[in-house]
């Protein structure tokens, strides 16, 4: 692994993250508990946001992408995401990265960016 | 009534078309079935889904506000909504206009746009 | 006055506020200094600005509008607007603010307003 | 060249595609003709816009990515694009296209789809 490369990089590139995004949204759409916030709702609401969660992964992790969505605190406001649905989602951001064999460096930055914005979205 | 008034001037403007909306959504928000599509998401994404509501209607009735939300269709796409849904709807639609003593002339129009959208809204 | 009632009320509401709004825009864009800002962009991107305009203005005024353009600092970075510019838009914000008869009180408010945003605006 | 491979994957993918744009966009800017389009706008607008030019070309050529940007015809009515224009925008297309050295038949599919946009973008 070089360090001069970005996380981005190191990660595949945008197809690669594109495919975690949807990997980790299918599992939370499936989650008895977490399911609850994509079950009504239409097909081009939730394909909108997966592509921002794809945009924002990329662009984070060093990726040439512009993002243009809304900051993690005010698109999850009011949502009373709890604790436990913290916990539902972290399993499942591990079993996505087990799924797609990422690497224990890449791995650590993924979560670590990830628990970098519970503080924003859980709120109950 | 003025017949060379618009219908966005005769439901009393922005303000009265506001506040419609929000009534609206509050009564639909809090029905037993209807609630379940408002029931896990954020307050930034319902005020915005609120304030497009606002635009589409006071655009369609002749108000000055130029409307760049998506269309019926699009927006309501995989909701999975039923007859059952539609009638709920139209059923608070009625107690609105009712709320607000809408005379019979602007109901009928108002009543008459939200059914001509029902084909592109309800899907199962 | 009562100054029980909030600007936007003062103001006439939403209706006065478009009028308002376009007739600035008007403005500027016949003036020869900045009507370079818009005079190779498209019509819906034009009408979606001034549509933001509307927006902005009956948000920070007190009406019942939820505004999510983009703050006024990030809409205007890199447009390398200049004190010149800003002189030429206090110009016609006033013979707009004449045209309408817009009276003392309302007017200072609308002119603290738009001064309280050079800070965010003027760049060179 | 696999026939089987997606245009998307021929060209590169992502990062392929996303420094095309910025290239193609760089010369139209620097172009005498081409950058009063560019010339008095902010950086988010424009960023966004370029942004927005990746997320077409990736969509249309097959990559996982859900364009939300407005269509081609929409995004430019009014702006008086000329057959000029269009003729100096393609020799960068075929400038930008030998800089990164596309083969031919991923370099005749780039442009094949370029000139299907013409109608719906040259005005006058």
């Amino acid at each position: 692994m070089s360090q001069e490369k970005s996380l981005y990089e190191r990660l595949g590139g945008y197809d690669a993250i594109s495919a975690v995004a949807h990997n980790l949204v299918g599992r939370a759409r499936a989650d008895e508990l977490l399911g609850r916030f994509w079950a009504h709702r239409g097909s081009d609401g939730i394909e909108r946001e997966v592509q921002l969660l794809i945009d924002l992964l990329c662009n984070v992790s060093g990726g040439p992408l512009y993002y243009t969505g809304r900051d993690m605190k005010t698109s999850h406001k009011g949502m009373r995401i709890s604790q436990a649905d913290w916990d539902a989602l972290m399993k499942h951001v591990n079993a996505t990265l087990d799924h797609f064999q990422v690497p224990a460096a890449e791995r650590a930055a993924v979560v670590g960016f990830v628990e970098s914005t519970k503080a924003e979205i859980v709120e109950v």
